[in-house]
């Protein structure tokens, strides 16, 4: 029995690393889709987001299942219950790049940001892709170095999204007003993927050194 | 040990109904200190969120304690499952009132909302304080009307999303840019809120029905 369950766990975490790869590639082309303006990626981005959405309950449903057949405890609970919610973020995380992609969509033809904020919000699709593609490694090694890449980038990232109301705020910013709301909807976008991902680094972290707090200083 | 469970599970659905209780002042305090530019209003908004936080986790943890001490299955499981997530859903409501608050925070002495946009927002967040109380409702007493009722002023408050983009896009605005930032994320807050609302309506209706889709048309 022992045996079958660390495989069914190890299945769970399989299956965290391929929800966590399609959406470290749907955030990719969602920048790419909002960068160049491409209706044809953005529509892409936005039809994908189901198979992670779909990847999601199934996780849930085997996470479920191995409660109920194998009722682990301990550790070994702490995983399944840390699983279910680290699919909970990574969804998320799909939905936000899905969202990058439905600003492109509504925006089309135009570009969605001025080109005086654009390598700003360049900065943050790296870091969030960055991030993502470090949760992915962080889940399949548990090397905790990752998860303070994370954590690092996650400052970053927060500081460039302040610094997209300093520019709006500034008497140089002439774009209109529904550029504004777009400026503002696309960088708490990335905020919130950020803010997700540092969510999962912190449930492996946990996982792995049984505290909570000491591990990833600054979150 | 059969009854004593049931009082376990009945203990957590009593933990959720606090913390649903808790959002829902939370957020008529936000908006009231959003709406009259409140600083001490929105301090104590800000503030009393760490009480919600607490409560969520003090919830998980008993719930990961019934998963390991009892190992439900079936009905059982799904309860204890749906538990856990709802107490995310109702974290993150609070975690958005308090948003609002620091937007009003920020703007002080300001109000945040120009004076067009207010009758807006009015009915956005008694849109939203309807749903929270509607939630606490829904969880004591599982009576699905009240899912229907979330779910249709979950729709409300979309069209009234839209229509603050709608306004913000009109020639006839005229806020600054900083003031049309804070809309927009105000607007986005109050419609995330809303989202939370629905995700806990649905998980009550399904463990009502175990029918995942029809019971809730729309969403």
């Amino acid at each position: 029995m022992r045996k079958i369950f660390q495989a069914d766990l190890e299945a769970l975490g399989d299956q965290l690393v391929e929800i966590s790869q399609l959406v470290s590639t749907a955030m990719e082309r969602a920048y790419e889709s909002f960068d160049e303006a491409d209706l044809e990626l953005a529509e892409r981005v936005i039809a994908d987001d189901a198979r992670i959405d779909f990847l999601q309950l199934a996780l849930d449903e085997k996470a479920i299942e191995l409660l109920a057949l194998q009722g682990p405890v301990a550790t070994d609970l702490r995983t399944v219950v840390a699983a279910l919610r680290m699919s909970s973020s990574l969804e998320r995380m799909g939905d936000l790049a899905r969202h990058i992609s439905q600003l492109a969509r509504l925006r089309y033809p135009e570009n969605v940001a001025p080109a005086s904020i654009a390598p700003t919000f360049k900065r943050m699709a790296q870091l969030c892709i960055s991030m993502a593609q470090n949760v992915t490694a962080l889940l399949e090694s548990r090397e905790l170095d990752l998860a303070k890449q994370i954590v690092k980038d996650n400052m970053e990232l927060n500081e460039l999204h302040s610094s997209v109301f300093a520019a709006i705020a500034d008497p140089s910013w002439d774009a209109d007003a529904p550029s504004t709301v777009d400026c503002t909807l696309a960088s708490r976008y990335f905020e919130r993927y950020g803010d997700h991902a540092v969510s999962v680094a912190r449930k492996v972290s946990y996982l792995v050194t049984g505290e909570w707090e000491s591990t990833l200083p600054g979150i």
